[in-house]
């Protein structure tokens, strides 16, 4: 039986969304606040690129956009760090050699816009949703000034961090929630390409210039641009709030980041005309209502965007609620609660992976043991292919559980400090009595792993 | 400088902090989201009684009220507690035989507003604000189906856990706010007087029926019947979801609650006719916005009530206030972040302390070791009486903040259970060597507490 559908919000998740629910047969109606990106000239300087991963890429298959995205993704092998004093080195993802994808967000979106509008949805832009009546699935409509109320069959949330529905969910009894905002804002800035058009750095890299407690990163564009997002406290002795002239920021950059400045000829006009923006966390339960509505991607689960994971998360929302669409048919009494059984633990776990990973990329990576440690974890992983996977690749490459991947973290430290322990691991790995040892600590380590739910 | 203050919520927290600020020569306006409860039918079936304990007392001195409430205040020196078998036990709250005083909630609050009136605050009844406009003071007021707009050079938000300044301020950049319901609810039912209006159980003291994972509680009333309040979990084994039927309830209360049911005539009709309600703690940070507005009471810092200290933690909310106002006269710049900086903390601190203080109540105060020790602590105290204060005591009859009496329960377990691996305490004073021995454990513990900041 079609349903009439209702989606909040016409981003990546609620596009996507309405592209796969479109495909099943259903009338699928989009409302968007902002006006149409496609028309509309977009508003820069508060985005931070997309980096699309293993989960991003199977929700694209599912809309049948990955041929038309490969081209446009820039893929990303590993971090290239960038010491204050000019120094670089390479970290590679994976042992295998696989990547992240640098794709623009805005034209993503476009593409999934238009998809969304070639199968059949209709996209109304400029209506904002105020409220939600979630017993009835009545929504008011704000829309040039004037408001009005539909009513719809089902109802999906894909509106945002601040999502209307969300906010409505809160007020019902019984519903917990959280917002936590970090106490770092972020500000993006450009490196330009050189005269021909190229790229000025690595182009198939993310670039990180970790300083301790603050950062900055570079993801490549297809232009030959790099966007750079500086990632700093607030308030602080190095913060956004000491950061008030023009000498001010020359005095840091030049201090810092000296080799990233030398490729920035519009620093100080990005960093004074871009906006500082905020970083939320935010959590809820539950996140469906019978089997009326339920919030998906950032509206159930916004979180930092410190693993790359944010929209990779959203997707993967959809891909699991394709497979019980597949499972259940039209049955949304089951779909709904089994789809929040199912993320729920998956969405608070990317939420702490992705604050984790924050410290990480600050702080850790120009760590030199930390350095040594990422070099052992490949070996590894070249050595005991089935029986050892980084915590990272589990995120970035494979379609286990973020609850499952979030789970190994404890057991795969307590392994690397054994190893390490021993001293140095590519002197001692000639020794058979060393890789023996070795041997069964990995297999000790994969045993308690097996143990683990892998969805 | 008198100032046009505005008030959300003519609760216990606002009344109180309109007659203090009144007094200071302000001009006070409070708005009610309810009808006048000196005139309406109150609302029965959704009241936990109150607590009142010192920090209570001080607020109401505050207010010249303590005369006027202390003939209506029942003292109840300990927990009274009623074993499934019928068999009893007393354990008294102090070593001074201090009390914490059952007391009317309404009655509390039609005297607060009446006191309110009679100094010149302005109430106005049913008058709900459904929005404000934090930068300008503009409070967004719905009243007999119309909407108006006022503003104020100052405002509090003492409109409870669903508070709507507290919501205006969750909406805007870098606020923090968490909700979080108990998956236990709450029924209201009573214990009726006798033929002559005398109370049928021991009147001065807090009945409590420990089950493990539900409990009844009992606090007396000045007309001879005992308010009566069932937690226990919505679902699972024992829960009220199971509790369907009459025959239901009688089973329940014949097995585990036999002496209370013989005195609880009203039993079924109490649990089918009042509601089960629900348990929630909020958080939110920042409690002020500039030298315009700032949170108080549960709007502030919603808490569940077993430790009985909501009401409690709201009066000293406006007790520090007004020593705030002692000092600095009308400077709100300097007032208000001093106000956030003293009673954040403290307000997490009294959270925290009431879902502790749940698990005691309904399984801990059950064993006969807990209850060793609760008889230890206070021998202790009478010992050591300026070296050894109990947690509770802190809590409910000092003026220590709560987050201090928090930071207490380690070291204070840790000395009981030094104590207690001794083998019986009762027996072991005897021996000088063991006394000697505690006195040095006391000192010790006495010399840890004193490092902390006794505000």
């Amino acid at each position: 039986m079609s349903r009439n559908v209702t989606i909040l919000g016409a981003g990546l998740v609620g596009s996507l969304l309405a592209i796969i629910l479109r495909k099943r047969g259903h009338d699928v109606t989009l409302y968007e606040r902002r006006p149409d990106m496609r028309a509309a000239h977009m508003s820069a300087g508060k985005s931070i690129n997309l980096a699309m991963s293993a989960r991003g890429w199977k929700a694209l298959d599912l809309a049948g956009l990955r041929a038309e995205m490969e081209p446009i993704a820039i893929p990303m092998y590993g971090r290239y760090l960038h010491q204050p004093d000019g120094q670089t080195a390479f970290q590679p993802y994976s042992k295998n050699n696989e990547a992240i994808y640098s794709v623009s967000r805005g034209e993503l979106n476009k593409k999934l816009m238009t998809l969304a509008e070639e199968n059949g949805v209709n996209i109304h832009f400029e209506h904002r949703c105020t409220q939600v009546d979630v017993p009835n699935n009545a929504l008011r409509l704000a829309h040039n000034g004037e408001e009005h109320v539909v009513t719809t069959d089902l109802l999906f949330g894909a509106d945002g961090a601040f999502s209307a529905l969300r906010a409505s969910y809160t007020h019902m009894d019984r519903v917990n929630s959280s917002q936590h905002y970090l106490e770092y804002g972020y500000k993006e800035l450009a490196i330009l390409p050189g005269a021909n058009g190229e790229w000025l750095m690595e182009k198939n890299a993310l670039h990180i210039w970790p300083r301790g407690k603050y950062m900055m990163i570079a993801l490549p564009n297809t232009d030959g641009t790099f966007t750079c997002t500086m990632f700093m406290p607030f308030e602080g002795e190095v913060s956004f709030s000491k950061l008030q002239t023009e000498a001010d920021v020359h005095k840091l950059f030049d201090e810092q980041f000296a080799d990233a400045k030398a490729l920035m000829p519009t620093l100080i006009h990005d960093f004074f005309a871009n906006p500082t923006s905020s970083l939320i966390t935010t959590h809820i339960f539950p996140w469906h209502y019978k089997d009326r509505s339920a919030l998906i991607g950032d509206a159930a689960h916004a979180i930092v965007p410190f693993y790359g994971q944010g929209m990779n998360a959203g997707f993967e929302d959809c891909t699991v609620l394709s497979g019980l669409m597949d499972r259940h048919g039209d049955d949304w009494a089951t779909i709904l609660p089994a789809y929040e059984r199912l993320r729920k633990p998956n969405g608070d776990a990317v939420a702490s992976l992705a604050l984790t990973n924050f410290v990480e990329m600050r702080d850790k990576v120009a760590d030199p043991r930390f350095l040594q440690r990422k070099k052992i974890e490949k070996e590894l992983g070249t050595r005991y292919p089935h029986q050892f996977i980084s915590v990272y690749e589990m995120v970035s490459f494979s379609h286990i559980p973020y609850s499952t991947a979030i789970q190994c973290i404890q057991a795969q430290d307590r392994l690397l400090e054994q190893v390490m322990a021993e001293g140095d691991f590519f002197d001692n790995i000639a020794h058979d009595s060393f890789c023996d040892r070795i041997g069964h600590w990995v297999a000790d380590y994969h045993k308690a792993v097996q143990q683990l739910d892998f969805g």
